[in-house]
């Protein structure tokens, strides 16, 4: 007999075009499993984020393994879980389903005797890329750029990794102060801090590196986050815009001497941690950063892109 | 890029147990697809058979290609159907669903752009497998034993095959005669009539073959559907049932020197059908077949056998 085959989804807005179906089942193939990974695209489907719910109700009824959530649906499918992992519980968002079979249960597809736990792989996901593209970097003093949900998984992994001085950076200076106390109180053996847009002129010619989490740079919101005259060969620059994996922060830090770490390896690992929850076998890392990465450049041949996970 | 994958479920009570699932996605994979295949048990998820319009829809919004439909939902399931095909209209009941694209649109899985058409795989099934396990099998004096929705599928292959004359048995002498009626106003070349079960020992010694399509000789139905003694050299017996695929019946004819066709074709050649509607590839039947083979040998060895597709 062949082993179980799975059946996994990606919902969120605007998933379309995303790569990460492709990456699961290529490495799902490579592991001799039937794979199959479906982009549930909210717009496309006509179903509005806040029926997260009865979308998770019918996916392990109809015999999903698991579902991926992205934007809008984080914070929105919590309340529709039965267990949440530590990293999930600490950001508040959640962006991987597992419908785990009870004790004792068949793994047999069959939805009435699974439970519901929720995952955050955002964290974990930055934080293994980190020491995967950036190894030995100084994280002494590192500019957090960007306080939504991703700079919120950012900085927590950041922490974890020993960064000793974090400063949260927003242009919604609130928004950075609330992050930046979130940090503190979960990492208290750090300083973080919170700092407005226009400080970055002061706070990167003294700091080690910087991590970029806001969407500029991405394919429909071009451009760069800040002025390329603070950037200087002692920073290290780490964008987590992934489409396009070169973006316009990346080539000016590569121009301006720094070292850099692309988007590509949140992602990757991100896919990689996710792809091991559900499956239970660890996947081969390194084919699967090769593949995204082929991936990626025929995407950006092919398609306009897009935001998606 | 890999060739589009696909997902497809069997929507049915009791149908934990079918070997289509695997039979499926060994051809799939043979083809080089991702293909993944589930069972949707409506007992062990506890949905109702008249939900299947329901199911139908969040299958679609989920990025299903197709469902198989079985019993209970046959004939429930047409209401929410955009078209049917020939067969499905003739025999008013559906057991494969096929989301189609609709010209123009992306083969994405995005399920706003399909539309919904009803297959009826049964009669071409019986149709097909018959004449590859019985080539040349005189269809002058045929006997067809039950007139459930199956005997309905298989009285109209016979027909289309150029059976002279059907006789329509059941204990049920009325529901006989309602699908003798049904067939002969399909059939005005062909005498179809209808007979009472207890007029099978007067059938069947000048009949060519019959066809079994009761329930009796299925795992939880054991037993013979009518006397061994009216079995003799000059007739073929076919037999639907497929779990076992040595049914009593098919035992008893072997021994009274019939020639003798089991479930098996049937059933393998419906998957091969809803196979090729499903992914537009004309699968190996004969694969399929030793495929099916050998499932039902493990199966049988495995677990107690349940009524399914």
């Amino acid at each position: 007999m062949s082993p179980s085959p799975y059946l996994v989804g990606l919902v969120g807005q605007g998933v379309g075009p995303s790569l990460t179906p492709a990456l699961h089942m290529a490495e799902g193939r490579a592991n001799g499993l039937d794979y199959v990974y479906r982009a549930i695209d909210l717009n496309a489907v006509g179903l509005a984020p806040d029926r997260i719910g009865e979308i998770l109700t019918w996916a392990r009824t109809l015999g999903f393994n698991a579902l991926n959530i992205t934007h809008p649906c984080k914070q929105l499918v919590i309340p529709h879980l039965d267990a949440l992992d530590d990293d999930a519980a600490a950001l508040g968002a959640v962006n991987t389903v597992v419908f785990e079979p009870h004790a004792g249960a068949q793994p047999s597809g069959e939805g009435h005797c699974d439970r519901t736990v929720g995952y955050n792989t955002d964290a974990p996901g930055f934080g293994r890329g980190f020491v995967e593209g950036l190894p030995g970097a100084v994280t002494t003093n590192v500019v957090l750029l960007g306080a939504g949900g991703a700079g919120a998984a950012v900085g927590h992994a950041l922490l974890d990794l020993g960064a000793e001085h974090l400063t949260v950076v927003d242009l919604d200076v609130d928004r950075a102060v609330v992050l930046a106390e979130e940090l503190a109180a979960r990492h208290r053996d750090a300083r973080v801090d919170a700092s407005a847009f226009d400080k970055l002129s002061i706070l990167l010619p003294h700091s080690d590196g910087v991590v970029h989490c806001t969407p500029t740079g991405m394919a429909d919101h071009p451009g760069m986050p800040f002025d390329a005259a603070l950037l200087h060969p002692g920073l290290w620059v780490a964008d987590i815009v992934y489409r396009p994996l070169d973006t316009a922060l990346l080539t000016a830090a590569r121009r301006a001497g720094c070292r850099t770490l692309d988007g590509g390896y949140m992602a990757v690992h991100q896919a990689s941690i996710a792809f091991e929850l559900i499956t239970g076998i660890t996947p081969d890392t390194g084919r699967m950063s090769r593949h995204f990465r082929t991936l990626a450049e025929q995407s950006a041949m092919q398609t306009p892109l897009q935001r998606g996970m």
